[in-house]
């Protein structure tokens, strides 16, 4: 049913893409991928990249996973996924803008909260992954009614912060080369806010 | 500019689903999300899964990393970004398919050809990520002019067989309640393959 | 070539509404249209209202005709198009809403332009068709840079008020079961006006 | 309430086209409209051109009535909505090709079905306007059901054969410079068929 759905989608988009409007693909396939934007987002069935930024093929290189973190730079060998599309984005296809794109309502800080609680959800790979975001920074009073949304621009900070102890990154940055940007979506009022440098999140228009 | 070009997309995001169609947010606010499918999809510009499969808001959750690889099931503590969307998507969300949907002319794969033939790129994550593709099975003779897509192929199915190492999938496939599925889309052809029984690709209509 | 381009088009909207969403076109044949808004608008190519106002299936009846124009009422049984579907859509369908729907640069008020300044183009329909809009209120100076605009929005207050010569249409606006609209479209600044009591034209937000 | 969905609708198109796209209406202005193509279709919400074709702003010069109707060419001096479309169309535009696109459920072919049995609407300007389509051809057994079929079909041709009563659409045919069209399109099955130099109408692809 859902797949079926699915399906006749993509004849929607074979249709649109490679029927009626055949020179994108054309030019992605001869020229390859040159997306000019990273967006580290989550997973999250309401917050789709594409849907979200009204995108088309070929303009953004999207690593999607709980909650959209960026784990810091641990270069031991072992699998790091985010890293990986990270590494590739930066160092092989040059993007020059990194967008990390939070929202309102995520299930994983939701899970972070109730850790932060004493609460932890019984989950084998939620706990430890979200813990990226746990710090003392994030340590509002548990009875904060705003508590959630602190997490979750706590978590893009630390994502950001995290993006810097990548050293290619880091050079990129101080070179001019690449932008970051944090962003936060109210899925309830569908407005976009933007971190500004003194770490506050501020509306954009 | 690139990123003026994604405001403006979030405008006609914004216009399209909070002024002219709100109910679609009122609900996937009011009743949390409930995706029917997780997609697990690669971070190649050219083969986002909203795009490719016309989807509105609510309907995928989606992990994207390179290569739209899974890794086998490690429960050790460490950071497992794509074990723990794979989690919440399965336990806490009970979706009911899951799509491993791999794509010609990938990067990951790319690395992975070169490293099975004994060039590595100088890269610091990506070589240990691709190598969850790496197995007996996929060492075809490296002159196979085929060898991308037996790559690509093959990484499908690693990452269907790794699903089933994750205990919950295994038990949730068995007693009927999810389905895995393996895709592989044509960027030159725009056409999309599935995973058969008996290991091979056929097209889907 | 266009024609391929326009065949492959009706292939998106095939898969869109007959594969994808079904549902829309099974209501509109099983209960048959009740679109609550009649549109009279431009032949124009860049005025198209379900492009301009990114309408569904099923919700516009339009009229398109050069400049928007509704001839006064004259039940003499010749042919009268425009004012068939004016008659279907408020006697049959019982739209409430109706949109006169003007525009910038239009080709139908620059041949008015020309024959008011006594240089007709040389045409055996268009002069006579748009002569609907000829009357002592749009008799600037002919001089006047701002006279196509003049113009346009004059054509726009001539076809409400011919909308009124209609008996039914009055009386339906009398009984506050229509309301009748002028919108003025800028295809330089992208911006909508809509006609006011006063006869001006104020942008709509 | 409709309305209101109209001018969200607006805001979808201005942030799309103004905003993240504005080349497109940058050259429309600049170099004004260059429509490869005429189509003539009716006013049925159902049936909206530019949804059906998938078309982009620029594409299509389009004339809307009841029943997709050509009158024969009259040029007496009265108003001629449709003949002042064409006019402009082919003359001023230089259009290539010419699509008269009718569809099932045809309204305006009901209330000449119902004229022929004897129990015409009791209206002013229907009867006169579907009257256009009304000849020897047409007039199968009342009681056939396929009559609407056979009437919707039949006006596509005496649409056909009107347009070559206009001297410079018959002109430019014969010189190759125009091509003419008739397509109908089920609203049941979501399918289009093409007007057969034999007279019939044939599935297209």
């Amino acid at each position: 049913m859902a797949i079926d759905k699915l399906t006749a989608g993509f004849r929607v988009f074979r249709a649109k893409y490679f029927d009626q409007r055949p020179e994108i693909y054309e030019d992605l396939v001869k020229a390859g991928q040159s997306p000019g934007v990273l967006v580290i987002a989550c997973s999250d069935s309401r917050v789709d990249p594409a849907i979200l930024l009204n995108a088309e093929p070929g303009e953004l290189f999207v690593v999607r996973n709980v909650a959209n973190l960026v784990p810091p730079y641990q270069p031991d060998g072992h699998y790091h996924g985010t890293s990986a599309a990270l590494e590739f984005a930066v160092r092989d296809l040059g993007v020059r803008d990194v967008v990390v794109l939070g929202h309102s309502r995520c299930g994983g800080m939701e899970a972070l909260r109730r850790s932060l609680a004493g609460d932890p959800p019984s989950r084998e790979f939620i706990g430890p992954w979200v813990s990226i975001a746990e710090h003392a920074e994030c340590r509002h009073d548990i009875g904060d009614p705003d508590l959630s949304r602190h997490l979750e621009e706590s978590a893009i900070r630390t994502s950001i912060v995290n993006l810097r102890t990548f050293p290619w990154v880091a050079d990129a940055e101080r070179a001019g080369k690449i932008a970051l940007h944090g962003w936060w979506f109210s899925i309830e009022a569908g407005a976009l806010f933007a971190l500004q440098a003194d770490g506050s999140f501020a509306p954009m228009n």
